[in-house]
């Protein structure tokens, strides 16, 4: 018998004997150590980096002298001179075992790395993509025992890497045989197993491709596509962008495009066709801007909310425009990239849509139940996504998880407002206005002073000041409640509310002026009454789904608030609570989560068993549908008025009589926020 | 409990006992017997007929008293006036056991029912097509418990039929919403299950689809292409046909194709568009034919050489031209019949190519394995499927079965002969040669008179006599040879040859006369010294083949041969023995399967279970190279020669000497055949 030696391997403290000759990969491998590996023990890849320890171990019982493991050997040196190699690592598959050892396996060794997310909530994230790359050799054709090429690879993969059940298209196996030859029987297979399917080969390689793989986690929203271009190896973002979704010529909101499919024959194919051209121009251009090639370019996760799911897949959605709201499909779908007409990835990209919650609670919200995890939260939390339509969260690890949506409209987004505008530069983001006063002063997007600061007329010159935009709306009409010029029933004007010259009359109604540049030919912008309603109706909806919710737990408070969406991440908190957007919280508990949606599928992309996560928990999540509950209208009708410190919001008083809090992450448009008062 | 009655299914013989008020079908699906449902239960189908005994059966031990099933009802009284219901006959879904009582199912009710081919071997065979409709109520969709219609679709098959992992296409999904609604949420299924990867949902209608499907049979050679569009109920063949393979302008036999592809940069690609037209038309054609919709044609098996086998499915076929001789791959192949052009089939058709044997033994082949069953046969047979080239198989139930295959070249087809030509009108079919006076006679394609027979210039002036074909030539040297007019080596003119006006002199060589209709400006048809060569070359071929086979098994002699290729059915057994184009054998023991590789396909069709003993059987198949066996090339030049009742072929003299055999299966061509002596 040979002589055996103790190994232990750390972080995870496995251990084992093994012969004296044993490889440190093998070793490692027969315990089940994650040590990655893509050309098999071939002193190729690198890999399987491993730090060996010596001395005494006295809490593992262990010491390790000098020789414990073979001498550094020609591969090691040639791969050092060639790649580089850092002192005292040695390659796992070229190193044996040749006395009792302690090897220590570097976080980048590890083939599922937990990689820390910068953004949104810092939690660990476990890399696991559902493509990897394998090196194999394969045996060369005999005739005397005739077998394809392919069957012959396919025993490769099952001998070396223990991988069976590969299923293969026609245009991987029309290249096989010169690939095969031109890697001199050596070739890197990219092998997709997300755990559903049958595993498949992606794609195939001539001797060793290192790659990185990249895949894209994309969030297609009604108004915005956006869409990461990520390094499977670590989840790193090597790229990120948007484009408008090119579907909002055929309307604003989702009802909308509901509407133009039921009314126009072909019309749901147009959009169809619509939205996959500007998805495919989105990738291409983060393809082209990462300078990367197309071919490695693997596999993309997206969310959507439900209408927008129908209209990329081809499927009419006309059925989620009516009760009962009934979706084609809430499961998970699996698909190839380019059904969806993807060309800037590789031929065999593969496509996963995250599951859907509801007609009305889509994929978006699932991924934002992932990324926020308010099944896992000690503490009652309500997440709310705000879009077009929002979608809203509210759980704990002991009360489970309820979902609904809630028809805001776009009023949140700066439409169907008087002098309402997308966010782009010349936009009023942000209002103060003084108590006293009643005068207003904002800031600009593109502009970092204040209209009432020095040198805002000339660093605004070349945009001007030309409208109001989602967040500007918000404030404006949260700080002209402050001020006292609005009542608590939202009217400008009343008795119950404060003068000021600039609340001029308006027909029957009055409006605020909150910018007038028309001496210099500019426009006028006012917030109207009608302005107000439009926000008063689109925070009742909120404000009502979510107290829908919270009427359903029992509870009258939630411990915090997380406010998700590309926009979630430009409200002040403060201004959302004047508002009565949502309900009453400690202000330093509301904080935004950035796009929550887009992180989700981030990490199913990086991760299947994020997927399988994301699966499993929208079966538990608890739907209520808004629309047909009659305690939403209720609520909805109850939440017209706007809070004030003298309404029984505690928190809210608190924080309107305190200085200005430091609104951590909602401080992109407060970055040089101060109290107006 | 409920009273319980005994049931006894015949001719199973299965029983139970049942509660009283168990529905037939009910009772059947416990025990596991064969009983057909497609609406499972609902009365609408009328696949579940049984017929129920009565009286006493003395061998089962019970008497079946009326009132043993529960009264007609309103069901089958609705069906017997729409569609007709036998007398004594009831549904099973409908009629419910009262008393013990003795059911008998049908032929025609069983699902796995066992169907005697008229064809080549009359085995008998078992309907199990990988596709079958199942008819589901679906759940409606719930607001307030969402789910998708999808899922609610899928949890129908799973709890009514026991259906699960089921994958769908997009194209099924987008049209899934409203055949549901159309439907009132009945609808019917077409499922795709080979047994090996995911079933799949392959079409869908709203309300009960009666079918029937159906599935073709494609039988893809060099020179042609044959099909069967078949009935999957009985595998009926509904509509053959064929079309000439368009490749055939890139080169007449599949090495010149090969050359062409590596001559020709993108002449794969060009021979891939050409043979997939090809196949397409060929579809449209019988689908038209049958006069039945497309959308019905739900599948194919089809079998074809390995050249053929990669230029239809986009492989350079390069490796395939030189040793050694690797295919890209050998296993069956799962594919889309989209994938391969065909559109005169359900838009999500399935394709299933059986695996080939070696690089030069391709998927044909194994389906004359599968039709004619060498491993089965108790005693050694030698199956033959002569075309182009040529694939043999030798074995037995004992002996286990070999195969290979030989370039026989296309001389066998009228190729490379001087007076050849296709097989068509007017083309020389059959020859008999006189041996006291050296005159011959024949016969051409589409008239039945021999040419010595009143009438036949009369019948035959439209077409004239233009050539000759394969038959025709192998006739025409085998009555050379039985005349005297060829000597062993082949030679005309020789000393040991006798002599005859009709064997001119031409250069060095001689040629002898077959038909001269040169004075009227027609075509001198002779049978020259290189013709005898090229036939001689492709039978010494085909018959070292055959001995390497026999070499190898340690047999001098077989018990009986198998002639199978559409050519084939052509050949006459004697001619074929008397040229040595196959090894001696008694007469009465060769006969022709017809087209057995398209008999293969249909098995593989109509069966999952032919497919998975196909792909058994290509593992257990010794293959062996003829390239590169030293032993072939002695054979094949030993077996130059043409052997006569003088020589050691004891088999061939008492054919000779004996009145002409009737040729049985080579009746079409000998049907009016007499000895020429």
């Amino acid at each position: 018998m040979a002589d055996l030696a103790q190994v232990i391997f750390m972080p995870s403290g496995k251990r084992g004997r093994f012969a004296v000759g044993t490889p440190v990969l093998s070793a490692a491998r027969q315990l089940g150590v994650d040590l990655d590996s893509v050309c098999g023990g071939r002193g190729i890849c690198s890999r399987c980096q491993v730090t060996p320890g010596s001395g005494h171990f006295a809490k593992l019982g262990l010491t390790v002298g000098p020789g414990a493991l073979s001498p550094w050997n020609a591969v090691e040196e040639r791969y050092r001179q060639k790649r580089g190699l850092a002192p005292g690592r040695r390659l796992g598959c070229q190193a044996r075992i040749e006395a009792d050892v302690v090897i220590d396996v570097p976080p980048e060794s590890q083939l599922h790395r937990q990689v820390v997310r910068k953004q949104a909530t810092a939690r660990a994230m476990v890399m696991d993509p559902a493509v990897r790359l394998f090196l194999v050799a394969v045996a060369e054709p005999d005739m005397h025992a005739p077998s394809g090429d392919l069957e012959r690879l396919l025993l490769a993969l099952k001998e070396t890497w223990d991988i069976s059940g590969l299923s293969v298209d026609l245009a991987i196996l029309s290249r096989l045989q010169p690939v095969l030859r031109q890697g001199n029987w050596q070739v890197t297979v990219a092998v997709h197993d997300d755990g559903s399917a049958a595993p498949r080969i992606l794609d195939i390689w001539p001797g060793f491709h290192e790659g990185p793989l990249y895949g894209l986690a994309i969030d297609l929203g009604s108004t915005t596509i956006a869409a990461h271009l990520c390094d499977l190896r670590d989840g790193a973002v090597r790229a990120s962008g948007g484009v408008m979704n090119p579907q909002i010529r055929f309307g604003e909101d989702l009802m909308s495009r509901v509407s133009y499919a039921m009314m126009n024959p072909g019309g749901a194919a147009e959009m169809t066709a619509a939205v996959r051209d500007g998805l495919d121009t989105l990738v291409a251009g983060l393809v082209a801007e990462a300078g990367i090639a197309a071919r490695d370019v693997v596999e993309a996760v997206l969310v959507c909310n439900p209408v927008m799911h129908h209209l990329l897949l081809g499927i009419d959605p006309v059925e989620l425009g009516q009760a009962p709201f009934a979706l084609a499909t809430s499961g998970a779908l699996r698909l190839a990239a380019a059904e969806l007409g993807l060309r800037s990835v590789n031929p065999g990209a593969r496509l996963h849509v995250l599951p859907c919650i509801a007609g009305h609670v889509g994929a978006d919200a699932a991924a934002v139940a992932l990324s926020e995890a308010p099944e896992a939260s000690p503490d009652l939390v309500l997440v709310v996504d705000v879009g077009t339509n929002a979608e809203i969260l509210l759980g704990s690890r002991t009360h489970g998880v309820l979902a609904c949506s809630s028809p805001t409209g776009p009023a949140f987004e700066g439409a169907q407002i008087s002098s309402g505008q997308r966010a782009a530069p010349g936009a009023i983001e942000a209002v103060r206005i003084d108590p006293q006063t009643g005068e207003p002063r904002f800031r600009v997007i593109g502009c970092d002073l204040w209209s009432d600061e020095p040198g805002f007329a000339a660093a605004t010159a070349a945009t001007g000041v030309t409208g109001i935009c989602g967040s500007g709306i918000i404030e404006a009409v949260a700080e002209m409640r402050m001020a006292g010029l609005l009542d608590a029933s939202g009217r400008i004007g009343s008795a119950a509310a404060t003068g000021s010259p600039r609340c001029e009359a308006e027909g029957r109604t009055h409006a605020y002026l909150l910018h007038d540049a028309s001496a210099g030919g500019g426009p006028r912008i006012t917030v109207t009454q009608n302005d107000i309603r439009a926000i008063q109706l689109a925070k009742s909806a909120l404000y009502a789904g979510a107290r829908l919710l919270m009427d359903r737990l029992g509870v009258d408070r939630v411990d915090r608030v997380v406010l998700a969406g590309a926009f979630g991440a430009h409200i002040s908190p403060l201004h959302a609570m004047v508002l009565g957007m949502i309900p009453d919280a400690p202000l330093d508990r509301v904080t935004s989560a950035g796009n929550a949606a887009g992180t989700g599928a981030r990490m199913a992309l990086c991760s299947r068993a994020a997927r399988a996560e994301v699966a499993a928990m929208v079966t538990r999540i608890v739907k209520i549908e808004t629309a047909v509950e009659p305690a939403f209208q209720a609520h909805f009708v109850a939440a017209n008025a706007l809070p004030h410190a003298s309404d029984p919001f505690p928190e809210l008083a608190r924080a309107v009589t305190l200085p200005a809090p430091d609104f951590g992450a909602a401080a992109q448009s407060g970055r040089r926020r101060r109290r107006g008062g």
